[in-house]
């Protein structure tokens, strides 16, 4: 039998498939976008089809898969493998897990797509090695997990690793969950954006940031970086306050925890890179007590796009393997 | 081999030392004051008299006790049982667990005093039976502690549960630590004492709460509870405001760990009783995303003054155990 594992990342703009060779290795991709289907068929069968083209570019065989791990947005039941609700997506408790079984014939595991992410970093990438890591992932929101005991951490509800949604500031602005102060309220990419927004129109015309200012849409992470580097000091303030808050909620965790490893990910991450990482480290530095700090890494996630295929497909061979043994 | 165990629960103000029968009951108790001492020699001197005390009060020997547990304040050196420092007794890198082994010939585990508490609520308490627990001692300060996947958790830095010191509103009341904005700044009994203070100031001479506010000294429980109860409208709302906080401290923490329950105890929680955790309940309920409050349980610690004692105990027989397992 072989080991291939057929890997999948299912976002609210792309899919992402790949084929993982027994030494875990990526050997073939395929992607293609999510958006604007009509209904939970449609992007059912644009997941699949997008697996299959990854496998066609393996040149192996479907049955040479020996199981199927996705990694897909929205709280899940993870005793039945249904996608309970996405934000971005059409499901709407859909059977993801046993339809995809259904396809491949083959055993699958659904994971919360942050989950599968910090899991892929956890096994090959930045916390390869690390038992109690903190993974916080900064983009359109804020996404979390939990490594503990050198495993993946679903907390007893299941929902643990939401990150973005400890408050950080009460009585502060509001969040997409309705909540004030959330930590994706003041430092998401989004909450960003907002403040942008709101204090440019508030310095009128001649702010530099005005150009950035067209409507009420998100700003893209180049579109911040752009403007961050052609020295607009409005952005540059905004993006240091985001960094120190995202500092004092990581600082906040660390002294929960006591975590070994925080992983920094996310488009907000990859377009502001070191510096970003830096001021994050001296605001934790500056919140959690030196014995919480002192031996705790905070570094940059390095799998880019590939850590959820990556994760998704360990997490399926994992569960295998433990299928395996116990019979 | 008799299996009786000694454990002792040291504070700031206070030392208490027990005896526990080989069914986990206790069976004696003893207790000193550990205010005004000149040294680390006369702790030390009053937490052996008292627990040899308690061990006269059970009728037994010094041979009969097994082991010996103590919960201390302030940061532990876990790999040889001394006390770095501590906020409120004389010990500075003191070898407590040495000290202690040497005085009753006898293995000796030490643990930080809110941990011991925690487990002893999780071995008998509140929290039997529970797997994932956070624990929130709301009192001078907040402390807490975590028992993660069945086992008191203590994080890779051996600091974790540190529940006083994550920030709940940034930029907020300077916190004993430095930070601003920790919960312990805006919800134990040194906050509420401050916000009466200050609040009185400025509402001048009617306010009721001024027979309250004598000098800068931190209320009591009781006089808090006395002025509550005598409808008091600054310090209700006061009250009501820390209780409001806390929820959100709790509520945070539930979405970043999908706990099973949190257990509440401290000299807050048993002066203002059932009628202030329903307010932390509904805080936390208002902030926590609903997979992860529907199923948590939040309650009121059970054993009291026992906790620490009943929970060094538990810690040192376990310790024992695993010690006499390993040969």
């Amino acid at each position: 039998m072989s080991s291939h594992i057929l890997g999948i990342d299912l976002g609210g703009t792309k899919v992402l498939a790949a084929v993982l060779d027994p030494e875990g290795r990526i050997i073939a991709r395929a992607r293609a976008k999510t958006q604007g289907w009509r209904d939970d068929e449609e992007v059912f069968q644009t997941i699949t089809h997008t697996s299959h083209r990854a496998i066609e570019r393996a040149g192996i065989n479907t049955t040479a898969i020996a199981a199927v791990g996705i990694g897909a947005p929205g709280p899940i039941d993870f005793d039945t493998g249904y996608i309970i609700e996405t934000a971005n997506l059409k499901f709407k408790n859909f059977p993801l897990g046993p339809r995809l079984a259904e396809e491949f014939k083959r055993p699958t595991l659904v994971e919360n797509d942050v989950n599968a992410g910090l899991y892929g970093e956890f096994k090959t990438g930045a916390a390869r090695g690390a038992s109690e890591v903190l993974g916080v992932f900064i983009g359109t929101g804020i996404g979390g997990g939990l490594i503990m005991n050198g495993a993946l951490y679903r907390g007893f509800s299941t929902g643990a690793g939401e990150v973005g949604h400890i408050i950080v500031k009460a009585g502060g602005p509001r969040c997409g969950c309705g909540n004030r102060g959330c930590l994706e309220a003041v430092a998401s990419r989004t909450a960003i954006s907002r403040d942008i927004r709101n204090e440019t129109k508030r310095k009128g015309r001649r702010a530099a940031s005005k150009g950035l200012v067209k409507q009420d849409d998100l700003l893209s992470g180049k579109e911040l970086k752009a403007a961050y580097d052609s020295d607009d000091q409005l952005v540059r303030k905004i993006i240091h306050r985001a960094a120190k808050s995202i500092g004092i909620g990581i600082g906040s965790i660390l002294n929960l925890l006591g975590a070994e490893m925080v992983v920094l990910g996310g488009g907000v991450i990859e377009a502001f890179g070191d510096d970003f990482v830096d001021r994050v480290r001296r605001s934790a530095g500056d919140i959690a007590f030196d014995i919480n700090f002192k031996d705790a890494k905070i570094v940059r996630a390095e799998l880019g796009d590939d850590a959820g295929v990556i994760g998704a497909a360990m997490l399926a061979r994992e569960s295998l393997e433990g299928a395996v043994k116990k019979t």
